[in-house]
């Protein structure tokens, strides 16, 4: 049997060596387009940004390494231009010579990644102007960096690379702007997680650009600046443009096989084509979501390695299948850890789920330890099974924890009160003594059995007459800022005070995180109030919704 | 209804918050005969050992405040010396005062925790000796180390709090010795994985006495010692005993509580014991395994907060249960963070279970970044059925996130191959591409279907003669040192000079720490071979293998 696999990065990489694990008898040839092979795409922010980053960091395999120790051919500077699905043949061009050849295989992959999304702005081909994606790209910001000093950088779109592009660039020295068309920095994540983002790149004396699109790359003499469609001018000697990726899915088109969401390849859970003997993995294929079972595609390094382990395997008899994916995603910018699993509330809310959304904010280890900051989980669950759907956190430190800890949670269908029950590690230098995950499936689990109702900034506003708004802070937080007509009842004074309150009325009480506002909420619960909602992260969570909005 | 608690540390202070939370119109009282209350137990030895961590640090909450926000009356000096079921009455003593008096439950809630162990040492009952358990001796500890500037430690037991004790007294600038009656530190964990503790006290310049003793503590002027039962005098003029506590209960048994394992009281899963009316929870109370529902014991923090939480909601008419625990602890000695959850490989083989064991060598985040560093993941899975039975693991940092997602799929009965299909985060500063869990779970998930049996050094020592082994490492690593009697054919040239192995023996392979030899075990099974080990952890795990035996 002849494995033919188109690409070499994360994914084509992982199909050839599990296969050559499964079985010594098969040939197994790869054709990449690149020079580069089996490179970490995720590391290259970080190469441009440190120096003790080097190219070989990212790139510590040699085709021969593949050789030796997987008796893998690796055909770099090869680039597929068509293939024959009837009589299983390829046409090669060999990029150095200009040759063309063909080769006939028994099984090919497709693992021909992703390719930067590259919006229409005017005189966009300049020597300044980059894209990244490959490490030759990288090398190239890198040389223009050294070479013409630049001092202004200007990045379109603020995606993952965008943001770790911010803070690299400025380590190098270098003053950034970063323009993005929605409001808020990430729009992949809710706008009430985003804010915390925003608030981060204003502190680092990042210029955010926020509902604004780039029109053109202008120069006047030496000056050179990005203009905006609303006629403002960023100044930017170096341009990134990290507007997303899309699937690299030419060959796959040309030979009309099935594809998905954002037009990536169609794959069954073998990573099986629409076309027999045909597979498609990594970046250019689609996966499915773990919780509803729907299409989705989020090109990232851990899906394009697990499909290409399962493709791999599947080839050579294997059993192994694809169970899909939580996009589980983190990534740092500057001092703050952001991560997401599973789905947004806009997405919960789009699909229909009647959920209940909780914004916890808590230190990741006791407080009195110098490293101990506060960390931010929302949190979603379905009201009607009581299951997690997601949860997105913001924070300095534990993030990458939690995240996981929710993604293995939501795998195995846990609900909110099963949160709750984890025996987690606790040691003063690690957590807390009840986790923060632990507090968030308690105050859900309460949510979602309508014990101890929460409701959003989002909510309260959007019917704001609806309710009678308490605080019960103390009088000095009440004064310093508060609640458009909200009442200051402090928590010690409510068991006397109470009666202030209209009972029949729907009631929010809040303090400023959240805590103190449950505290209420059970006692006036307590005292025959039947519509009692806490709400979500308090009075903080509250100041930081506006700023999202504004 | 009125609830009385006797004991206000984490569990007591639990159930009163959880019970007031559900219901206003019940009256609670705890007696409690320290004179603090909520306090962190787990951060005594960082109390001791930092000068930012105040006495406040450690019990921020004061009986006023419970007063004030839950309507709780806590009665700090007063022992409660006698229990009356029938007539659900109590004796109490003010210790201030020594006045005696009663009161009457309809609820009783025993939390009176654990208290050390003190071993049969002669002359114990000194000023420079001291145990930890509560703030009055931290207090002591510190005052006595202001006062008297002791030089030299003697740490009698290695449990958490010895070894957290050994890293906080060097941090005062004393030179510190530990005693511990088992071979290594830690006996609770298994030997391969207690060595390396070993090995970072050593690095720390930490004396370990293993296999020994405390006989007496003995005085020659004003030089102090502890004398061993082999005969050595350790200097010591300063003496901590930590060797482990037991349930307080002397109150349960007054009243024929049922006891279980380690006489802890016995519970259901309200946390109800067997007398109508009372209850137990935390450190005095037994617990169960989440994983074969039989009792354990294991009093830490973060177990005693749920049975608090539990046993106040079923009081007040809620529905929690307690799920069981898996064990799941964590500590940092010096640089070291060690975590274990589930059972450990000398559990498991007690309890009867057929196993597979990998030792696991993996950064925990990409290896380029400067804080990148090894960790070793030891994990034990179930032939029988794939499930993962426990973890322990090792390293500087990340490890908190590993215990803790693993923690959380033993709790829902993952397998390994389960391990290695989770969408955990991945970004560079975080993780690598595949997490350290991955690999974990693809290795142990091989080992379960005996695609690829693993052979432990322990295995491979018991019956040596059964085996030949390969080392597939290059020939400077193997004359660097190799197992004695094993044979070396680099990986490279194993394709050619596979026939120097006999086909019909067993066959162990092993590389440094076990991928390569994953991949000579692929490669032989491919040629024909039938029985392939590959040693687990190789080389490097078994160098520390024979370290812990010696």
């Amino acid at each position: 049997m002849k494995i033919i696999i188109i690409g070499s990065v994360a994914a084509g990489t992982s199909v050839a060596a599990k296969a050559r694990r499964n079985q010594e008898n098969v040939e197994i040839t790869i054709y990449e387009k690149d020079s580069d092979i089996s490179y970490s795409g995720c590391g290259l922010p970080y190469y441009i940004g440190e120096d003790y980053i080097k190219r070989d960091n990212l790139t510590p395999r040699t085709p021969s390494w593949f050789k030796k120790r997987f008796n893998i051919d690796i055909n770099t500077q090869h680039e597929v231009i068509d293939i024959n699905p009837s009589t299983q043949t390829l046409t090669i061009r060999n990029l150095a010579t200009g040759d063309l050849f063909q080769d006939k295989y028994d099984k090919l992959v497709l693992a021909t990644g992703a390719t930067p999304f590259i919006p229409p702005i005017k005189n966009l081909n300049q020597k300044h102007v980059f894209s990244l994606r490959n490490v030759h790209q990288a090398d190239s910001i890198l040389n223009f960096i050294s070479n013409h000093a630049p001092k202004h950088a200007a990045i379109i779109g603020s995606g993952y690379i965008g943001l770790e592009m911010a803070e690299n660039l400025q380590n190098r020295g270098l003053k950034v702007s970063i323009i993005e068309m929605e409001a808020l920095p990430m729009p992949a994540l809710d706008p009430d997680v985003s804010v915390h983002i925003l608030k981060e790149l204003k502190n680092k004396k990042i210029e955010f650009y926020g509902n604004e699109t780039a029109d053109s790359i202008l120069h006047f003499n030496e000056n050179k600046f990005v203009e905006l469609k609303s006629g403002k001018q960023i100044k930017a000697d170096l341009v990134i443009v990290s507007t997303g990726v899309k699937p690299q899915t030419e060959l796959a088109k040309n030979i009309n096989l099935q594809t998905s969401v954002h037009g990536a390849i169609r794959v069954n859970e073998h990573m099986q084509t629409s076309i027999d003997n045909i597979y498609a993995v990594g970046d250019c294929a689609v996966a499915y979501s773990r919780i509803d079972f729907e299409p989705v595609w989020v090109p990232l390094g851990s899906t394009a390695n697990k499909m290409g382990r399962i493709c791999g395997d599947h080839i050579t008899g294997g059993s192994l299948k694809f169970e899909g994916i939580l996009g589980t995603g983190i990534f740092k910018v500057f001092d703050l850890s952001v991560a997401t699993t599973g789905f947004t509330e806009e997405e919960a809310r789009n699909k229909g789920y009647n959920i209940a959304v909780h914004h916890n904010f808590k230190p990741n280890q006791t407080e009195y330890f110098a490293s101990s900051s506060e960390m931010m989980i929302k949190m979603i669950a379905d009201k009607d099974t009581g299951k997690i759907l997601g949860a997105q956190i913001i924070g300095k430190n534990g993030v990458d924890k939690r995240i996981d800890v929710i993604a293995t949670a939501i795998t195995f269908g846990a609900t909110a009160e099963q949160l709750f029950h984890l025996d987690l590690a606790y040691a003063p230098p690690f957590s807390t003594t009840k986790d923060p995950v632990h507090y968030s499936g308690m105050v859900l689990n309460n949510a979602v059995k309508n014990s101890n109702p929460i409701i959003t900034p989002y909510e309260l506003l959007k019917n704001r007459q609806d309710y009678q708004v308490v605080d019960v802070r103390s009088s000095k937080q009440y004064n310093d800022g508060h609640i458009e007509g909200a009442i200051n009842i402090p928590l010690p004074e409510l068991r006397e005070k109470y009666n202030q309150i209209e009972k029949h009325a729907k009631v929010v009480v809040h303090c400023n995180k959240g805590v103190t506002g449950n505290a209420a909420q059970n006692l006036l619960q307590n005292l025959g109030f039947r519509q009692v909602f806490n709400l979500s992260g308090g009075y903080k969570n509250y100041k930081l919704y506006l700023m999202a909005k504004s």
